[in-house]
């Protein structure tokens, strides 16, 4: 630790405090060492040394096991030790436990995820009137966002916890360098008004997908729409919807963070390596399997977009057919006249990616299409299929 | 099981198939047992048999659990082998395990959940119109509810998970009978109608509290309010609402009941059974502590009943009076006259079970006062305190 002689609320009995890594390494009565310093160095270095000395490890540390699990478990296998890491993914929320122990048969194919208080607060403000600004300020002001917020707002803390949660679901390495993700900083109002006209609300959403023996894994700002069991997670809780074939659907949800909680993590980690260490058994992250990453353009969503356009006729019908020359079909649409043109609200059932960034370039380059949004996907149980047209 | 000779899907080796149940307990090259055959005789004697005899035994079996647990486990300590039951409580819901081996460091002091999926789509249909018995009509229709539903109906089946869900929790026996249960045949259309004026919903609630020392363990159809995630449990779906000091709250929902989904609970605890067999640690329910059961009129919850009164000069008056004098709070009332008289909804703060019934007796003996309806206890996380009066 940092400071040994701090003074403390439970002062520990004397001889137990220590700043020097070695005393702990070197002592052989230790058999179990949970790390909670954060970081990835010098801790990587730090938990891998405790590993290769026969010492299981517990940690609550997402960026050391999303970015450098691969050679942690490796060493944690070598030398017969467990590394148990589920303070490290929504705190006391025990998505791993059960993933690894109680859904042993079933073959987890999705996992969806709000897995970052901060966004999902911020969003839920913004739709309350408040600004982005206000939101975030807000957030920070009842201790939901750090002073220095970017690893919440910008979508990597979530996408940490997806690389971990899809690691451990698919059974194969997902690393976070795996995830593509992005955040919440470009939602814009519009955005938001556009979602509550669809009857549903914006959400920082983690999807792992199994796809045809392909990992798909993305941290997006998304549609998702009010019914949905996500749409209804409040403030700050995180939520995790695990889809597999024999459960059909499980939904975990509960406070993500929090000192306390994250403790209560740590040890029922430790509770579970000395209920098992003699075993050989569920040990590490068992990712027996390597699955290729799907390949960028063949993701599959619905998705959300609008577009500016001049009030020509015929434009409505362009703009259809530019999308259904590259089977996007259109779940729904709304039109608003505003001026001398028009907003295309659009709503698409499932489409390849790649499908959908051509379709938008050739509609950006009609000359009665002024302005494209960033499409977001939607997240949908019933399917968007009430408007069917194209 | 009842037909070796039966055609099945998966036809099973020569030889694995029996009827004899002594060929399974006379083989020891069989460690672990999975009982699925349901019923508590002569299963329960079966399973104790097999207990004694040094093996493993994995069940689905509720109301085995919940009646003759005491037994059961410890037959299981003293022969030093492992009984668990993750399948008897709301299927591939993995709460058991999250309760004995995620949250052993939090003391979890109360239980909600929503553990039968027959009345809770029954309940749900009733909302959108429906009487009872076209409800239930359809429940069966759909494969929700059985030929004879009654265990379903009555609550039996929510307090046989809701007796093993507080023995768990709380670290204490509560076996069946210490569980007062109710069901959803007397429920009202009037109920329904008051329920959706109130912003709330009817839902069959297993309620499980820890009580300065003692538990109180009770399932009865309750108001909720829409906000609460329980109200927003869809169909035939369960959830269970752990509350606890580290962890706040953390809800687990999903199917409670099926076939594939109950094997997945199986299966998982017999490859749990495996994994720590030769520890002796994690074994049996864990009770290891005697609490007492609250009295009964010492369970507190906020109530919703309403009153059929005269419509005279000074009857809500009287009617306040008469709870006020028992300490009974009100925190919503609705009138509404009708004809001759008016109708009192009346919203309670936490109120002792024992003085409401008292409160209730006493104004049904007013003079102005025609009929009481049957209280409802009241789940709502905010408190009932938007229109305090009293």
């Amino acid at each position: 630790m940092r400071d040994a002689g701090k003074e403390r609320d439970y002062p520990p009995a004397d001889g137990v405090l220590t700043t020097s890594f070695e005393e702990i390494v070197d002592d052989p009565s230790i058999a179990v060492v949970a790390e909670v310093m954060g970081g990835v160095d010098p801790t990587g270095d730090h938990v891998l040394e405790l590993l290769r000395r026969g010492k299981h490890v517990v940690t609550a540390n997402k960026q050391l096991v999303a970015r450098r699990g691969a050679e942690l478990f490796a060493a944690a296998s070598e030398a017969g030790v467990q590394l148990r890491f589920e303070a490290s993914v929504c705190a006391a929320i025990p998505v791993i436990k059960v993933l690894r122990e109680s859904l042993v048969v079933t073959n987890v194919h999705r996992v969806l995820g709000i897995v970052n208080g901060t966004t999902n607060f911020v969003l839920t403000e913004m739709e309350g009137g408040k600004t982005y600004d206000d939101a975030l300020a807000e957030a920070q002001k009842r201790g939901y966002a750090e002073a220095d917020p970017s690893d919440d707002v910008n979508g990597a803390d979530a996408a940490a916890k997806m690389a971990i949660l899809a690691t451990v679901a698919f059974n194969s390495r997902v690393d976070l360098s795996d995830v593509d993700y992005s955040g919440i900083t470009e939602i814009d109002p519009l955005d938001v008004a556009a979602a509550r006209e669809l009857d549903m609300v914006i959400r920082l959403v983690g999807a792992a997908r199994l796809v045809d023996g392909h990992f798909d894994v993305r941290v997006q700002a998304s549609l998702v729409d009010k019914q949905h069991p996500l749409a209804k997670v409040d403030g700050a809780f995180n939520a995790v919807m695990l889809q597999g074939d024999a459960i059909r659907e499980i939904t975990l949800e509960g406070p993500g963070a929090g000192g306390i909680e994250t403790a209560s993590a740590v040890i029922a980690d430790i509770t579970s390596v000395i209920g098992t260490m003699r075993t050989g058994f569920l040990q590490n992250d068992a990712a027996w399997r390597e699955l290729p990453k799907l390949p960028d353009g063949d993701s599959r969503s619905p998705f959300y977009f609008r577009l500016s356009v001049e009030d020509r006729p015929g434009a409505l019908a362009r703009v259809a057919e530019g999308l259904a020359e590259r089977d996007i079909s259109i779940a729904r649409l709304v039109q608003h006249q505003n001026g001398t043109g028009a907003a295309l609200h659009v709503v698409t059932h499932e489409a390849r990616t790649g499908a959908l960034d051509e379709a938008l370039a050739a509609l950006g380059a009609l000359p009665e299409v002024r302005k494209i949004s960033q499409p977001l996907p939607v997240v949908s149980d019933r399917g968007v299929t009430e408007l069917g047209w194209a």
